[in-house]
C-alpha cells in the first residue's frame, strides 16, 4: 500500500526543498496544500508550481474568514499579547493551517503531514505541538530537519543542486512571512540588537518620513469584546482588519523590535509589523476600563497573559486555551462601545471612548456643584476603619 | 497644653482653606510643611505665604533626591504601572511627604498632621494609609472633609467668605498637580470620556504640533536595573530625571488619557502626563528582555503588577511592597546596559540594546552559515518528546 | 405610604432584637424571612415565633437544594477554599438568603431589607455587598449596628430590658452559626490562640476519641466536576451532602482553626467544621490530578484562589464570579470519575482515583518489560536541548 | 590525555551498571562520589564496594547539614509544596548532589559527570539541568540512558550478564528512594491508580495499625520563617528534621498517593512519605496567619508555587529561584513564634499559635464588654462607600 504525505506549502524555497525531499520518499504521494491567510504575495499560481514541482495534487484555500472570526478574533477579545509586545500572527496562524492538512489528509487518506519550517523557528514546535493535539495517530515530518538542511544556505544550495528554480530574493539578509495581522522576519544572519533594522524588511508599515502630516483617526465599535465596525460601518472581519491594517500602516503603526526566547532555547531579535492589532488591543483595553468593574479589570491580565502564553507555544489546541475563552466570552459581555483613536507618526493613541454599559459616570465622578451624586458622608467612616486595619502594632495582647 | 498640628501645605486653594479651618481649632499651632517635588509652580515664597495666613511656622525641603532614589527608582526597577498606565507619580509622592510629616509631628511635638486633598481623590487615601502606617499614634485631619468642603465651588465659596486672597486661575475647569515624575488632572466638572482633552492641562509635554519634525534620541543606562546615564553621561537621579522630562516632553512623549477605579469606588477619566517614566520604562523592559533569562521575564509581570498596585492604593509602607523590592533588587542584578530610544511625535521606541550582561547570543541565533553555534541534533528528540507528551489520548488502559 | 421592611430572621437573639428595634421604626410593618439551609437547629417554629414577637407576616423557605446546588457544587467544582482552609459555608449562603429576601421585598412591596449581624462578623459585609449588587434600590438596614448594639452583651440587655424571651444558652461563651456545609464559632471573648479550642463548639464532628477506631471508606462519583454519587449510589446535592457530612463528621473529619483577617480590618481566631468540604475538595483534587493535562493542573489555583476571595469578600454575584464559573464549566468538562477516601480519627486520604477520562496511562508509566509505551528515543535530544537551553553564558558575544 | 568521570554513585542496581559501562569507555578512570543525605541504608562500605567495582576513586561527604540548612529551610520558609503535595524532597536534593560532583570534577580534572538515573525519571532532568547551570563546560553523560537501558528487566540483566554482584531485593515490585525529609517510590510496573498501594513500600511512616492509641503533640519554634526548636529545645537543622521525622513518622503522619506529571511528558502514580516536611509546613502556615498582614497572606500562595515548580522542574540554581528567596526571606522577617500542633494516626493539626510579633490581638477581636479596642463608629460609613462601590447601574449618564 502506497503512504500519502500532505505538504504545507507556501512557495518558499524552504517548501519548495522539502517538496523535493519528500518525492524522494513518497514519490508520486506529494499532496500539497496552500493557505491564504491574506499574505500580501499571490498565492493564485502556488497549486500550478506545486503541481510543476511535482505534487500529485495541490489544495489551496481561502481561510482568511476563519482565521479572522476564530483565532484572531478570540484573541482580541481575550487580550492576547505576549509579554514581548508580539500580537501572535503567526502563533494564531500555525494551528489553523494543521487543522485544514489533518482534514485533508483524512480524505485522502494520507498518513503523514509535513511542513517545511526553518531549523530554529517557533513555528516548527507549534506546528508539531498542534498536530499531536488535532491528530495524534497522523506522523508529521519535517523534511529539512530530517536531512540536515538547517540552514538557508544549505537549502540554497540544495535547491541548485537539484535544479530547482532559483527563488532567492535580490535581498537574501532576511525574508519575510506575512499574514492579514502580521508579518514577522527571518534573517540570514542573527542582527546586532543594537543596530538600526534595515528599513526593508517592513511590508505593512510605512517609514515615518513617509508617513502623512496630519493625524489620522478611527473609531471602532466593539460587540461583547469582538470588534464589528470601523468608523461606524459594520464590517466583515476580514475587511475590517485588511483595512484597519491599511489605514495603521499608512501612519507607521504597528513595528515592533522586541528580544524573545525561542521556544528551543535561545534569544532572538524579532522584528513585527502589527498595524492592525496594535490599533485593536489599545482600543479594546480603553473601552474595558469603562465597562469593566475594578475587581475585573484588575484579574484580567492574569488570564490574558496565560492565553499568549499558550498560543506562543502552540497549545491553541488545548483544554486550557478552551476554558480561557469560556471566561473571555462571559467576562466581555459587556465590552460593547465606541473607541476614537488618533493614528499619527507610527503611534496610536486612544482619545474617546463610550458605551451603552458604560461605569463611567459623570454624575458621580462630578467634583462640583449640585451635580454631584456621589454620597460623601460614608468616606469619614471608610476612612477610620481602613486606618484602624493598617495601624496595627504587633504583639498588642500583654 | 495645647495641641499642635502639621499641615502639608501646597500653596493650592484646598490647602489654604484647610489652613484657616486649623487655625479655629488649634489656634496659633498650625505648622506647615511644603515639599519641593520638582513640581513646576515655585515652593521659593510659600512660607512666607504660610506665615502670612496664620501658620506659626513654615518648613519646606527640598525632596527630589530622596523622591527620585528611593521612590521612583524603585519604581522603576519594579517595572511599577499601574494596570490603567498610570506610572504612579502621585501614589509615589504621597508616602514621602507623610514621612516628611512625620519627622516635623515628632520634632515639633504635635500630636496631629493634615492634608487638604480633594473629597474624592486617592491621595487622600495614601495619605492616610501610610499615615496610619508609619505613626499609629498620630492623628489625621482632613480639615475639608471634616468641614464638609467637599467640592472645589464650595472651598472656593469659604475661601473668599474668610477674606482669604483670591488664587482661582484663569481657566477653573480644572487644576494640575505636577512633579518631577508626571503631572495629572482634577476636573471642575467631570469630563465627557469621548470628548477630546482641552489642551490647556498640558504642562509636561508639548502638543505634537509643534514638537520637532526630526526624531530625537536618547540613551539610556541601567545598572540592576536603576538608570544611572543619559546620552552617555553619568547623571544623578534628579538630574537624569528632569532632563530626560525635558526632552521627551518636547517630543511629546508620555500623555496618557484613561479611565481608573478611585480607591473610594468610581470611575473617574485621568489625564496624565509622565514623560520621564514612560522612556525610562520602555526602556527597562527591552533591555530586561536581553540580560534577563525566559524564566525570570516569564514571571516578572506577576510582582510588577502587584508592586503597582500597593503603590496605587497606598500602601508603600508596608511588608509586602518591602518584600517585593528584596525581590526586585535580586532578580535586577543583571540589568545593566545601555537601550537607544527614538523619541518622535508623543512616540517612545526602543531602536537599539546592549548589555555587558546580554544572554543575546549572534552565535546562537545565527541561522546561516558556519555561525551557528546552535545543536541541532537535539531537535528532533525533543520534538518528539513534547508531542509525544501532548498527544495522548484518554483513558488509554483496558 | 407606609414603608414596609424585611428582615433575615433565624431566631438568634441578635436577629430578636433586630425585629424590636425595627418596630420602633416600621410599626406593624416588619416582615421576616426564615431559611432552611440545612442548619441542625429546628426552624419550624420560627415563623410563629416572628410573628408572636411583632412581625406582621413570617415567611420560610427550605433553601436546602438550591443552596446545594446553586452555590455549593459551583464552589466544589471551582475548588474553591479560602486561603485559610476555609470552605466557605456562610459566605455562599449569605448571598443566597439576601437572594431570597430581595425576591421578598418585591413581593411585599418592601423598600428596606435588613439583617441582625453581629458588629464585627463578615456577613454583615457579604450581605450588604450582596444587596447592593442584586438591588441598588433597596436599603440595607442593620438594626443592631444602627442602633449601637455593637456586643453581645448589650443586645442581652436589651432583649431583658425589652422584657423579650431569654434565648442565652448554658454556655454563653459562644454561639453556633451552622448550615449543610459547615458551622463556624462566634465568640464571646476572643479565643487565646495557643490555648485549646473548647471541646463544646463543636456540632458536626465527633472528638478523636469518640471516632470509629476502625478507618471508614467512602466512594464519591464526580461528574464534570460536580459530585453525583455516593458509595455507589447517585444522589441529589441535598442528600449526598447531608449523608457524607455525618459519615465525615462520625470520624472526626472537618475540624479547622486557624486565624483569618475579618473584613473589617482585624485578625480573629475561627472555629471551622467542614465535614463534607473536606471530603468532596480532596476528592476533587485526587481526580483532577488524573484527568487534567498539565498545564491545566499547573495554572488551576489561580482562578481557584481568585473564585475563593471574592466569596470569602461578599462578591458572588459579581461579573468576575460568573465568568469564573464559566471557565470551571469549560475546564471541569473531564472532571468525571471515582475517588476512593479513607476517613479515620479525623484524616481523610485519597486512596483510589479512576475515571473513565484518565490522562494516567499505566502503559506509558510502565518503567520496565514490554509493556512500556514510552517512545524512549528522543529523550537524548530532549535533554540535549534543555541543557543547551540552560547553560548559555552571558555576553556570548566578542 | 586520559579524560575522567565523575559518576553519581548511591550503590543501587543503576548505578552499579553505570559505573560497568563508564568502565568500557573511561578504563581506570572512573572516580564515584556518594552523599550521605540521611537515608536509612547505610553509605559506611559504599566507598569500598565502589573501588571493589573498579572505581579508581571513591568519594564519600556527609551532606545532611547543607542540605537541611540550604536547601531545605528555604524550601520550608517558602512555603514550597509542589501543586500535588510533593514536598520535594528528591528534587531538593538533586541540586546538591550535583554542586559537589562539579566540586570533586574541577579538582579531579574530570570533564565529565554521570548519573545513574532511570530511563523516565524526573531528577535526570534536574541533574542535567542543575549542571548545564552550574558548570555548563561539564558533559554529563546518563550511561543507562546512553546504553539504551531503559527499563529495570534490562539493567538487573546486563548486572547478571556482566557478572555484577547480584542486589536485587526480595520484592523487586519496587524500589524506595529516601533521604533526611522524604521517601519516593519507583515502581517496577505502573501501579493501578485506584488500587490499594502496598504496605511495603513505606520506610519513614508506620502504618495506622501500629500508631499509638494516644495523640502525640509537637512544639516548633520558627525565626524568619525557619525552624530552630522542637519541643523548646534548640536544634540543629539536621537533628530537628531527623527527630521530626521519627515522631511524626511514629504517628503515620506525612504519607502521600498522588498523579504527578513526569517532566518528559506522562502522568505517574507517585507515593511519598514526607513526615517532617507535613509537620513544618502545617506549622509554619498556621504561623504566618497570626504574624503577616493580610496583603502578604493573600499573595504568599503566587511566589510559593513558582518556587516549588521551579524545584520541581530542576531550576534550583536559577536567578529567579534565588530572587524568590530574596523575598521570602524578607517576608517571613516576622514569621517568629511558636506553634503547637497534635499527631495522631496520620492526622497532623495546628491547635495552637503564639508569637512576639502576633498581629492577633484579643482587645481588637474581643466581640464583647469593655474589652473591644476595635472602634466601630467608622463602619457604617465603611459600608456605604462600599456598598456604593458596588451598586453603580451600567450606563448612568443620559
Amino acid at each position: 500500500m502506497t503512504e500519502k504525505v500532505v505538504l504545507a506549502f507556501s512557495g518558499g524555497l524552504g517548501t519548495i526543498a522539502s517538496l523535493q525531499l519528500l518525492k524522494h520518499r513518497f514519490g508520486p504521494n506529494v499532496i500539497t496544500f496552500t493557505a491564504n491567510l491574506g499574505q500580501k504575495s499571490s498565492t493564485a499560481n502556488l497549486c500550478r508550481r506545486a503541481l510543476e514541482l511535482g505534487a500529485c495534487s495541490a489544495h489551496i484555500a481561502d481561510l482568511r474568514e476563519r482565521f479572522a472570526r476564530d483565532y484572531i478574533y478570540p484573541a482580541v477579545r481575550a487580550g492576547a499579547v505576549y509579554s514581548s509586545g508580539y500580537a501572535l500572527a503567526h502563533a494564531l496562524a500555525r494551528p489553523l493551517i494543521v487543522s485544514e492538512l489533518v482534514k485533508i489528509a483524512r480524505e485522502e487518506g494520507a498518513a503523514y503531514i509535513a511542513h517545511g519550517c526553518a531549523g530554529k523557528s517557533n513555528d516548527q514546535v507549534r506546528f508539531e505541538v498542534s498536530a499531536a493535539a488535532l491528530a495524534p495517530d497522523l506522523r508529521v515530518l519535517s523534511p529539512l530537519r530530517e536531512n540536515n538542511l538547517l540552514r538557508f544556505d544549505e537549502v540554497v544550495r540544495y535547491c541548485q543542486d537539484q535544479g530547482l528554480p532559483s527563488t532567492v530574493s535580490n535581498d537574501t539578509r532576511f525574508s519575510i512571512t506575512q499574514n492579514l495581522y502580521g508579518s514577522s522576519v527571518q534573517w540570514d544572519r542573527a542582527p546586532d540588537a543594537y543596530a538600526d533594522v534595515p528599513e526593508g524588511v517592513y511590508r505593512m508599515t510605512r517609514r515615518l518620513s513617509e508617513t502623512p502630516d496630519d493625524p489620522g483617526q478611527v473609531t471602532l465599535r466593539f460587540q461583547g469584546g469582538i470588534p464589528v465596525a470601523l468608523d461606524g460601518v459594520e464590517k466583515s472581519p476580514v475587511t475590517l482588519l485588511e483595512e484597519l491594517a491599511e489605514v495603521a500602516g499608512r501612519h507607521g503603526v504597528g513595528r515592533l523590535t522586541t528580544i524573545e526566547d525561542r521556544l528551543i532555547g535561545f534569544k532572538m531579535l524579532e522584528v513585527y509589523e502589527q498595524p492592525a492589532a496594535t490599533v485593536l488591543h489599545a482600543a479594546r483595553s480603553g473601552l474595558e476600563r469603562m465597562v469593566l468593574p475594578q475587581a475585573t479589570l484588575e484579574w484580567l491580565s492574569v488570564p490574558a497573559q496565560r492565553y499568549a502564553r499558550l498560543t506562543y507555544e502552540g497549545f491553541w489546541f488545548s483544554e486550557l486555551r478552551e476554558a480561557l475563552d469560556a471566561f473571555f466570552v462571559k467576562s466581555s459581555e459587556y465590552v460593547t462601545g465606541e473607541v476614537r483613536l488618533r493614528l499619527f507618526k507610527g503611534q496610536c493613541q486612544v482619545i474617546g471612548v463610550r458605551s451603552e454599559h458604560s461605569l463611567y459616570s459623570q454624575a458621580l465622578a462630578a467634583p462640583t456643584t449640585e451635580g454631584d451624586a456621589f454620597a460623601h458622608s460614608g468616606l469619614r467612616g471608610f476612612m477610620d476603619t481602613l486606618r484602624q486595619s493598617v495601624q496595627q502594632p504587633r504583639a498588642q495582647d500583654p
